[in-house]
This record gives structure tokens, sequence and C-alpha cells, in this order.
């Protein structure tokens, strides 16, 4: 529902939004692309920190995990409307097939979305690392299900 | 609680940051940096279109409106996490007296965060733009009175 609202004013947004910098004017494909990138850099900002931990890099800390998985599962409804028509301009890793399948791209968000949100339930009650890497796996792969499709190397 | 959570291990954070984009490996502080750019970024694009409401450029919209509200609640308690110390290095608009004053800095995020809270709470229900100018006022004001003084024009 909400993504849905989100969506249909995507063009909305890039027609209107205020970008910080930059002396020239972005066009909506430019603000595009510089939202969802950002929006990836906040996702990994926080994803992050939570590989470190299942990784044992990091001292599990219970309440910060969740924290983290709850950004993540928050955010992983953003980029999508970043997605907009004729938006493969300036630096981006976004293939062309994203637009050519953009009913399986969708889908594959929605999977990541899906498992984002099971970690962040998870995480709420998880007292140990262990009970969350198999979640946390999942929420990796549904990335790299994705990225393997449709992102650059 | 949160955010004091995720302050405490937002050094953490940048020393473990898979970052995507870039041949070079980012110190700390470059991820740090770049971590709060995206996260205003972000900000940014959801706060146009509410903007774009609010001046009568676009039609209201109640629940998109609520939503872009609810974003920017969420995403207001993360920027700070990526104001770690000697991180005024690089492409940045930060101020050096954001470290000078960093109880003051931390306060008038505070302030944004709540005004962003109470807009998104009264977005839930209005049903009509000038219920929400003030509210909305309220939080541009609490961005600008940062921005007046910790950030570079």
């Amino acid at each position: 529902m909400k993504r849905q609202t989100a969506l249909s004013c995507a063009a909305v947004l890039f027609a209107v939004t205020a970008v910080a910098h930059g002396a020239e004017e972005p066009t909506p494909a430019e603000r595009a692309v510089g939202y969802r990138q950002s929006v990836f850099h906040v996702i990994a900002g926080n994803f992050g920190p939570m590989a470190g931990m299942v990784k044992g890099e990091i001292p599990f800390d219970a309440k910060a995990f969740a924290l983290r998985a709850e950004r993540v599962a928050f955010l992983s409804t953003l980029p999508l409307e970043g997605f907009i028509p004729d938006s493969r301009v300036g630096k981006t890793d976004a293939k062309a097939e994203i637009w050519e399948n953009m009913d399986d791209f969708k889908a594959k968000m929605e999977t990541f979305q899906t498992e984002a949100g099971k970690l962040a339930e998870a995480a709420k009650t998880a007292s140990a690392i262990d009970a969350l890497k198999p979640q946390f796996g999942k929420v990796g792969q549904a990335c790299k299900d994705c990225h393997d499709k449709y992102k650059e190397d």
C-alpha cells in the first residue's frame, strides 16, 4: 500500500525535489539516480555492521543489530521509487535490463523487503548472533540475486 | 535509547562498512561523510514533495504526504551518527563549529527529530494541507536553524 502510493508519485518527487549540491539544476532522471544511490548507500551503511557481527569481526550487540535491521527493513521500501523510466543516466550501475524486466525487478525488490522485514522482526528478540545468521543470509542473498542480474560489476 | 545505541557504535560502523563505489578504500572519516550526505539526500528527496504540496505546486495527497513525513521522521535519527570526530574531510559542507559545539549540534538535531515526529503524527489523520502547514514550517525551521549555523552555503 505504502509502496504503491510512493510509486504513484515518483515522477512528482523527481520533478520537484530540491537537491543541495551542484550548480546546475539536475534533470528528473539525474535526481532519481542520486536518490536511489543515496538510499543504497545508507542501506549499505547499516548492513555493513550487521555483516561484521555475523562474521565475528565485531562483538554481537543485540540492540545495535536490531536497530540496523529495522533501518534496512525501512529503507528497503525506498529504492524502487528511484528507478523511473529513462533514468539510466550519468554514473549509474543500473543495467538496462531493469527497465526491460521491471516486473521481475520489482519482485526481487519485494523479496528484499520481505526478507529484511523478517530479519528486523527476528532481531527484536534474538540474544545471540547464531540465531540471526540464517535470516541475515537470506537478506544478503536477496541483495545478491538482484545485483547479479541488474547491477554492473 | 535507539540513538544512544547507534552513536555508541558509530566508530564501528565506519570502520567496517563496505562502500559500493570507488576503487580506493575510503577512510572511516570519508565513509562518515558519504553516509551522512546520503542520509540528507534521502531526507531532502522526501521533504521536497511535501514542500511542493505546502506551496500548492503539487495537489495534496494525504497518503503520500503521510508516507513522506514518516520517512523524514525515521531518517531524522540517522545523520548524527555520521558526524564522527575528525570527519570534516573531502567535499563537505559541514562547518568546524559542529565539533566545537557538539552538544548544541545534537540539540538542534534532536529538535529536528522531535518536529519531524510531530509532523508524521499529524499527517496520519490530516485531510487538508492547511492543517499541516504550521508543523511543516516547524520542521523546515529546524532544518534552517541548523544549516544557518553549521552548514556552508
